[in-house]
C-alpha cells in the first residue's frame, strides 16, 4: 500500500542488505521508524513487544523468523533439535495468535526437509516469501468478496455512504496489503463506492486511533475516531450499516477470538439487526478446536498498557499515567465472540456462514490439523 | 467521606468566606485542586468543563448556582426575569443532565417566592443546602437498599470476594456522600462484606481510572482497573457477580442515559445471566418521558477529549496526541440503556424493576413533571 506515495509493506526481505525488516508500529502515528530483524531474539521481541501485531503479520514475522533463526545458527543450522526448540521460543512469542504457530511451523517443516546447511536457509527464505506473497493474495481476495456486501448496502443506500465499524486494526500494517477487514473498505473505495468507517480508538494500545486511522487517512478513506464505548450508541441510531473486524484465531465452529471488546460491539450489532462479518484468511482458522470460549487462551498483559497511555506531547512521544500510581490494572487482550453473534466470515475462497458446517464447505481440505 | 483522613465533599458551602467552593475533578488523582463559585459563570463554566460531574453533584451545583447567581444579582435580585433567564443559562449547561433541571428549578422557585431581596438570597441559600444534605441521604438510603443485593451474592459464594463492575464514576465525587453505584459497594465493605470492584477505565476522560479508582482506594477497597473493552470477557469467565451503575436521566418506563458504553456492559451482563442494576436518587428520573431512545438528547463534546489523553508524565500533568492529528473524531458522551436490559433500580425508597409499574409504584407521588 502507499504511503505519501511510496509502496510499502510492514515487513519485507531487504535483497541488498540480506536483511528483515519491518516498520516498528509502536510508534506510529507519530514516528515512522525501521527496524532490522537479525536474531531469534530479535523476532521474539519484535513479536512480544509489537513492533509487529495483526495475525497474518504475525504470521509473516514467524515465517522469516525460522529464515533469521537459520541464518544466525551457523553451524547449528543442521541440528533439527536446536531448530525445533529455536521455533518453539517463536510460537511462545504470543499465546492468543493461530497465524504465529502456522507461519513458523510451515517455514520450520520446509527447513527441515533439506539435508545442508545452504539448502535449508534458501529453503526457508523461499518459504518465508511464498508466505508472504500468499497472504497478500488472500486479503487482496478478501476484498474482492467483501466488496460485494459494502456494494450491496451502497445500492440499498442509493449511494450515501456506506458507514462500516471496526475494531482495532486489521488493516494492512496487521497483514502485507489491503488488509482483513479494511480490505474490503479500500476495495470498494476503489471502486468509487462512498465509504466512511468509525474507527474504534481500542484501548489499550489504540491500534485503531493510532494505526487503522493512519492508514485510512494516508489511503484517503473518510473516517472518525471513536472511543470504544461508543459503538452501540451509534448503531441504535441507524449511523452503522455494517460491522467488519479480523480475528487471531477462529475455531472450526466459528467462535472468533479478536482484540478485547470485539464480542461487546457484536452484541451491540445483533441487538440493533446490523451484519457482523470477519473477514480472515484461512490461516487464522484453528480447525483443531470447536470452542472458543473454553479452548483458546487468552493473554493477560503487562497491565501498565491500560495505565500508561502514549502519545505526542508538543513533537516528542510521551507516556501519561491515568489512574493512581497504587491502582492495580488487569490486561485481557482479547475475548471470544460466539459464533451465533458472527453473521458471516469473508474469507480468500469467499463469504461463508459462522456454522461448522458452512465453514467446512468451503474448506474441505482443512479436516483437522493443517500441518 | 475520608481523603486521608479527612471528612470532605465534593462541593459544599464555606461559612468562613461566604463562597460555594468545590473539588477540581478534572485534575484528580494526580492534583487535588479547590475553586470558588463565585459568578454564575463561574458554575457554568465548572458543570460545563467538568471541574463537578455526575448527575447528583451537577444537581447540587445547579442548586447552589442560583445561591451565586442571586449573591452576584445585587440590584437585580429582584427582578424575576433576569434570574429566570440566568437560571436558564445555568441549564443549559449540560442538556443530558436531569438533575440541573431539577436542582435549578427547585432552588429558583423558592427564590422567586419570596419578595425582598435578603429573603431570596438567604431562601436560597437554605434550599440548596437542603438539596445537598437530601441527597447525602438518598446516597446513603440508595447503599442500605443496595446492601441486601450484595449481602445474597456474598452468601452464595460462601463469603469469597463479590465481583462487581461499575462504568464511570457514580461515586462521592458524582454525588455528596457514598455515591449512587458505589453507596452499595461501600456500604458493603463497611458491614464487612468482601468485595472486589472492576473499573471501567470510562473513555474518554477515564472517569474511572481517575475518580472511581481514587475513591476506591482512598477507602480500601478492593479494585482493578480494565479497559471498557474487558467488561464483556469477563463476565463469559464468571468473573463478574454484580453490575451497579449510575444514570444521568432515567425514564418513568425505566430506560437508563448513562456515560456512553454503559449499553454494551447492559448487553453483555444480559448475554451472560448477570445481574445489571442502576443506582439513583428519584431526582435522576425524568417522569415526563418514557422512551429514553426517542427522547433524551445525547450531548456531543468536543473531540478533542477523546483525541488527548491527560495523566501524570514525571509529576506534571500532560496531554499527549494519541491519533494522526489530522484525524476527525466524535465524542458522543452518552447512551441509553433499553429497560429490558436492566435488573433493576436502586433508590432511595428501596429497589424496583425496570417497568412503568414498578417505578410508578415506588413513586406513587411523581405523577408527571416532579416541579
Amino acid at each position: 500500500m502507499k504511503v505519501d506515495g511510496k509502496d510499502i509493506r510492514p515487513i519485507w526481505y531487504n535483497q541488498d542488505s540480506g536483511t528483515v525488516q519491518v516498520i516498528d508500529q509502536r510508534f506510529l502515528p507519530h514516528e515512522f521508524i525501521v527496524e532490522d530483524l537479525t536474531t531469534t531474539d530479535d523476532v521474539i521481541e519484535a513479536i512480544k513487544d509489537m513492533y509487529v501485531r495483526g495475525a497474518p503479520l504475525i504470521g509473516a514475522t514467524g515465517a522469516f523468523g525460522v529464515y533469521v533463526t537459520l541464518v544466525q545458527a551457523n553451524n547449528k543450522g543442521n541440528d533439527d533439535e536446536y531448530l525445533i526448540n529455536e521455533c518453539k521460543r517463536l510460537k511462545d512469542a504470543r499465546p492468543t495468535a493461530m497465524n504465529l504457530f502456522w507461519g513458523v511451523d510451515r517455514v520450520m517443516k520446509t527447513a527441515l526437509s533439506q539435508a545442508s546447511y545452504a539448502k535449508r536457509v534458501e529453503a526457508a527464505l523461499n518459504e518465508a516469501l511464498e508466505v508472504v506473497e500468499e497472504e497478500a493474495q488472500n486479503c487482496r481476495k478478501i476484498g474482492e468478496y467483501g466488496l460485494s456486501i459494502v456494494r450491496e448496502i451502497s445500492e440499498k443506500k442509493n449511494g450515501k455512504p456506506v458507514n462500516i465499524l471496526t475494531h482495532c486494526n486489521a488493516g494492512w500494517l496487521a497483514c502485507i496489503e489491503y488488509g482483513t477487514a479494511t480490505a474490503p473498505i479500500y476495495t470498494a473505495f476503489d471502486n468509487s463506492i462512498d465509504v466512511h468507517v468509525w474507527v474504534d480508538e481500542t484501548r489499550p494500545l489504540n491500534q485503531g486511533s493510532r494505526l487503522t486511522a493512519w492508514e485510512l487517512g494516508k489511503h484517503g478513506v473518510n473516517h472518525t475516531v471513536i472511543t470504544d464505548n461508543a459503538g452501540g450508541h451509534l448503531m441504535q441510531h441507524g449511523m452503522v450499516d455494517l460491522v467488519i473486524v479480523g480475528t487471531d484465531r477462529t475455531t472450526r465452529a466459528g467462535d472468533v477470538a479478536n482484540k478485547i471488546g470485539t464480542y461487546l460491539k457484536a452484541l451491540a450489532a445483533k441487538d440493533n439487526h446490523i451484519p457482523f462479518y470477519v473477514a480472515l484468511p484461512s490461516s487464522t482458522f484453528d480447525w483443531d478446536i470447536t470452542d472458543g470460549i473454553a479452548d483458546i487462551p487468552i493473554e493477560e498483559r503487562d497491565p501498565d498498557e491500560i495505565r500508561f497511555v502514549q502519545g505526542d506531547c508538543n513533537g516528542e512521544i510521551k507516556n501519561v499515567l491515568v489512574p493512581p500510581k497504587d491502582s492495580p490494572a488487569a490486561n485481557h487482550a482479547f475475548d471470544v465472540t460466539p459464533a451465533r453473534l458472527v453473521t458471516g466470515f469473508i474469507t480468500e475462497r469467499g463469504v461463508c456462514k459462522a456454522t461448522e458446517n458452512d465453514i467446512m464447505s468451503l474448506f474441505p481440505d482443512k479436516i483437522k490439523s493443517d500441518l
